[in-house]
């Protein structure tokens, strides 16, 4: 079997995944663990990443490429905040930690102070994408529980700003009185549009749009599907709403999990506003790759 | 012991409150219990209130007026929605049952069709406020975990909205991101004051103001008193935006727990619109007396 030249980690909160790459930055073998920061004390990490690589991992030293939370406070050891505006993370940023024969490398999240405003892990989803797009200025959204919406130009991270649309969709879905209401995995493009729309229009009915669609169930039987697709595009349509000064205008891209990336492309072509689509995973490994690079080759 | 002439019932998702009253509609005595409706099935309705009442109950048959989740399709007897335009629930509307020497008449929720909507026993407590301000023409406001704005005017409930806000407190201040921010039970008035002021004038941000409140602590060290406070203060400030066509220009009275009464207040203060604070259980028990003097003198 052949060995890692070197390993790339992407450490996050539930989960982690680690890639062992091959000296021309092709990858030989990727490795999925529910080890994530959550479940783990920091002495356990050098023995979970050694676990998880086994016998791919080479008989002498190895250098990890890291990101995620691994360097949160509550981490393997913490990586403090590069500000904005600032260049992608690259080594010379990075906090070394030795670990028998591993050298990792823990890459810093990006911080903002005002509005005060953190990333840790999607800095180097940035990174890929910005070593995949050399020349691109605009915005990068990022979708998930704590959507980013980020600002690109010249090669630096700009400005940023955090929507936690994706938690409280998790949330009131989850948890709510709408539980019920919106059961199933169930969708409906009309009413998401709809809902889209209406959360642009007006912001400030939120909770009252949401109320309205257990009202909406309980007096017409309305179905789970258009339900939950009401309850998405109503979030989606308020952020889209705050975050109109970050995309109007503004060449976009859209990094995450590709069927919520659709519903961000969907809801932003509905204003006219055309966004490309980057799949997450390949662009954190790019962007490790490129961290990886600065190592061999100092910037 | 004075036996109960009649029986007032308050009947809640998570807990029942039952006050035995004397011909003169003077309350006897008082009782708690955490049988709510969440807890028990309805076979368990008659036992339930019945033991509560215990030496109180007389010799013969007695009525009880109870508003409420007894009513709701999963409670005691469904007691179908009353619609807008519509005057307080009455014995009218109520839907009879016998259990033992106990005649309970359960009133009604109030529905609205456009935009969908429904209350279950804030209605009686809208009619407790109307028996004692018979002229009163305007907006009361009752605030709770789903929070009503209603339009009651010529002695009818005209209009209604549902804000979802005092839940979607209780998620995130309990279990999102948050909560470690946010915990314990400190407060800034000015931290309230700003955050109100903040989600009304860009309620399209509420996502991310919600998510700076963690980043300010990270980055800041920013108090949990700061913090549980601008979250509130966020949710209520885009609930008032929202609410506008309510309240602007309107008489306001607000009937809830006094703490949060206070609070809606103080930021309504702001905006220029006083608003008077009438007690939630003095309100529901007032209401409960409206509906049986309809039992004894129908209208």
């Amino acid at each position: 079997m052949q060995k890692a030249d070197w390993i790339a980690v992407d450490w996050g909160t539930s989960h982690m995944r680690a890639w062992a790459m091959d000296a021309q930055d092709k990858v030989i073998a990727e490795r999925h663990s529910d080890r994530g920061m959550g479940q783990i004390t920091p002495d356990q990490y050098p023995g979970v990443l050694a676990d998880l690589m086994g016998e791919l991992l080479p008989d002498g030293p190895v250098q990890a490429i890291i990101c995620g939370m691994a360097g949160a406070r509550q981490g393997w050891v913490e990586a403090p905040y590069t500000a904005v505006p600032c260049n992608p993370p690259s080594a010379a940023t990075a906090v070394q930690v030795q670990a028998g024969q591993i050298a990792a490398f823990i890459l810093p999240g990006v911080s903002q102070a005002s509005p005060p405003d953190v990333m840790r892990g999607e800095e180097t989803q940035i990174a890929g994408f910005m070593a995949a797009n050399s020349k691109f200025d605009g915005v990068i959204c990022l979708p998930g529980t704590h959507t980013k919406w980020v600002h690109v130009s010249a090669g630096e991270i700009v400005s940023f700003q955090t929507f936690m649309s994706g938690e409280i969709f998790a949330l009131l879905s989850g948890q709510s009185v709408l539980r019920h209401s919106v059961a199933g995995d169930g969708w409906s493009d009309e009413a998401f549009a709809e809902a889209v729309a209406d959360a642009m229009a007006r912001p400030g009915t939120l909770a009252a749009k949401l109320f309205s669609i257990r009202a909406d169930g309980l007096l017409n039987g309305t179905g789970a599907d258009v339900a939950r697709a009401r309850l998405s595009g109503l979030l989606i349509g308020l952020e889209l709403a705050g975050a109109r000064p970050y995309w109007l205008g503004q060449d976009i891209a859209l990094v995450g999990a590709a069927p919520l990336c659709r519903l961000y492309q969907s809801a932003l072509s509905a204003q006219g506003a055309p966004a490309r689509i980057a799949d997450v995973t390949e662009m954190t490994l790019a962007g490790l790759i490129a961290a990886h690079a600065t190592l061999k080759d100092p910037q």
